[in-house]
């Protein structure tokens, strides 16, 4: 019926030229089915990741992507659900937080999350840590928790975005990952198929996230607010920094522990600081109020009135899980062995090897590098030093949670090295680097 | 054993990093054996397209692909063998003149040759338009018919670098088949893999050839030449003109007419120019003369001692072909219909769109579109005027030879579209645009 050819699609894009919706839904369409061979597939990616893809290609892409499978729509909750996504850092404990806090708001809150890979965690691995708590509730269940509790965070089921899943696996395999319209439209596509239909975006970036510079996190960050704008769906994103572990907290079980105190009132600063700009973020998308200052003074309020935990318990109980958790964290699964790490200086943390720090976690058990491999939900660690901060020699920086003694000796030692100590005082790190929004 | 990965091959090339030898070994041998993917190999190609190959990794990449199947040696033809390649042009029957003439001049020539596909022709087909002529010679018989004319030319056999093979069908489907390095690899690799220890390069440009751009010609051929020189293999190229066709003829047994005539001293300007400039050069490689112009010299003395069309003939004979053709060209196909094209205008030759009048060869049946089609020997069309010519309005320009009324009648129509006369007169166009060696 069509004369597009797959070869023109490449040639155009290789060449810099438009591509029509037609031609890219005939690229999806045809590569989903399997009409078209992974090699034209992989020469199309590379093209992209020289030449880029124009803002409408790129929404067409998405929107291409979104509709190779299931869509999702959630009429009985009445549709006009906020999501929130991170595009992954070291210690980003912030959906564990940020949803209850909002819930308590007077949000209602349907979450689907994934599990983590590589060095940064997944929240329903977190999830997972918390004895009972169901990850795997269906439909009608997930409904019934989301108006029993006000929110619900399930795994993602269903056949969504099957063309995003073959490409990925595809591009990860011919080094061409790291395109910035490859990259929004897979995380947008997977937004729009689970039914969100406002989005408040995470971008992390520096030394512990997948997008390091902040100058690509950026365009990343405009890509997709701009294929939010393009497919109707309400958008922000906040770019901010993950070139220190975000609290202090590395690891499943001890960062659910860190959730909880941060839902008391008790958290890390940064986390809490994360948590109040991303939240007034989806309080401005869910309509409760009009600027971030009002979102932040609402949150502030019910936080006063300690609703946030109480919220997190209702999620808890709804979900099949032991709430006592909250009372009583070593409930938690807990590391056999523990050791902790001192400052062999004086002086001033200049430098936090964010990466670093999550690779050491993943290796004592806390993620995983295959999609089939298990984690350790016991293991992981705490930073409790952050860039900028004065340390004396002797000072307790840092435990290490592990199975075995050699596994956390092992572990100490890499950590060390991965806080830099020296003299003169460093600036600490501004959170928030910047926002987008249309 | 080896540590090597596919993944970071593919990222280097991508980043413009240096390949090591041991890379781009690993990278042909495994894809030849079916080890590494079509689709990873694409990626690379693509990355390729965008970020070239450093002259040392394409002169590694070439003699991968030589090892990739049988390299052939000619001991008993005194090994050191002078081969000439032409990438490719229309009416390009140079080499039909070419290897006689310049055996007539006494070096040793033993040609392998392929098919022609697309807009221009090959010189196994055109051969094969003498009655009788044996292109399909085995090793014995080639190097018998050497001994016995002084020269040979076959069709291709044996599994000679079936990496090109395999990488240039890859290269079709997804858009990377216009690269310099890839382009330089593919033709040296068959050349060094065929027994060619001395190579003079015909790099075609113009509206006619692959390569339409000056500068582009000017780097495939300097590529090429960089590819012999770290290989160890005298190369000489000379960049021509393919912005009108060369000589008169276009079509397989229109061209040996013209071929054989230019044998007798008596073809067209141009022809017998470039087979001067090109035999010249072979003669140099093959130590017979230390300049082109004593090369040009010794050319014109056997020529007036009519030489070369002596050579041709045993040639014929020693390959079982009708030798008489060279009194009686009238023995060669020859097509039903023929159809003359007159000019409509006095005035100027201005431009002639040299590749449609390849195109409208082709589609007389004079050329093929797929390796698999049958070709019409008999078919094909002659231009008689070049660029700068002046023409009065009547005058004869051309003639069409095709299969019927028809199939003339609209091959004519379309070549008087790609004949352009204005009334301005036209430079004639430059033959030899650069010569590269070192």
């Amino acid at each position: 019926m069509s004369t597009v050819r797959v070869y023109d699609i490449i040639t155009k894009t290789r060449d810099g030229l438009e591509l029509s919706r037609e031609e890219i839904r005939f690229l999806i369409d045809g590569y989903t089915a399997g009409r078209i061979p992974d090699y034209q597939m992989a020469a199309w990616c590379m093209a992209v990741y020289f030449r880029g893809l124009s803002p409408e290609a790129t929404a067409e892409l998405t929107m291409a992507m979104v509709n190779s499978g299931e869509v999702l729509s959630w009429p009985e909750l009445g549709d006009e659900l906020v999501d929130k996504h991170s595009t992954g850092g070291v210690g980003d404990k912030t959906t564990l937080v940020l949803l209850p806090w909002v819930a308590a708001a007077g949000v209602k809150i349907a979450k689907m999350s994934g599990r983590g890979l590589g060095h940064t965690g997944g929240t329903i691995d977190k999830l997972s840590s918390i004895p009972g708590f169901r990850v795997d509730l269906n439909r009608a269940e997930f409904v019934q928790a989301v108006e029993e509790a006000g929110l619900a965070v399930v795994g993602q089921t269903g056949n969504l975005v099957p063309a995003d899943k073959k490409l990925y696996a595809l591009r990860d395999v011919t080094a061409t990952v790291d395109s910035i319209p490859l990259i929004a439209s897979s995380i947008m596509s997977k937004k729009i198929a689970a039914g969100a239909s406002r989005i408040v975006l995470d971008v992390k970036t520096g030394s512990g996230a997948f997008m390091e510079d902040l100058d690509k996190a950026r365009l990343l960050a405009e890509t997709m607010v701009d294929i939010g704008v393009k497919t109707g769906r309400r958008t922000t994103a906040l770019v901010t920094n993950m070139d220190q572990p975000l609290g202090h907290a590395v690891g499943n079980a001890l960062e659910v522990r860190e959730a909880i105190a941060t839902l008391q009132g008790k958290g890390p600063e940064d986390l809490t600081e994360l948590c109040l700009a991303l939240g007034a973020e989806m309080l401005i998308q869910a309509d409760k109020v009009r600027t971030p200052e009002e979102g932040r003074r609402l949150l502030l309020e019910v936080m006063e009135q300690n609703l946030p935990i109480e919220k997190f318990r209702r999620m808890i109980a709804a979900q099949g899980g032991d709430a006592r958790v909250i009372e009583k964290p070593e409930l938690l699964p807990q590391a056999p062995v523990c050791l902790e790490v001192h400052a062999t200086r004086s002086g001033y943390v200049t430098h936090i090897a964010t990466k670093t720090i999550g690779l050491i976690a993943m290796e004592l058990g806390a993620g995983r590098q295959r999609i089939e491999d298990d984690i350790d939900l016991s293991a992981g660690l705490e930073v409790f030093v952050k860039v900028g901060d004065k340390v004396e020699v002797g000072q307790l920086t840092a435990r290490v949670y592990g199975p075995s003694q050699d596994a956390v000796e092992n572990a100490a030692a890499k950590l060390k090295e991965a806080i830099q100590i020296g003299e003169s005082p460093a600036q600490p790190l501004p959170l928030v680097l910047a926002r987008v929004s249309r």
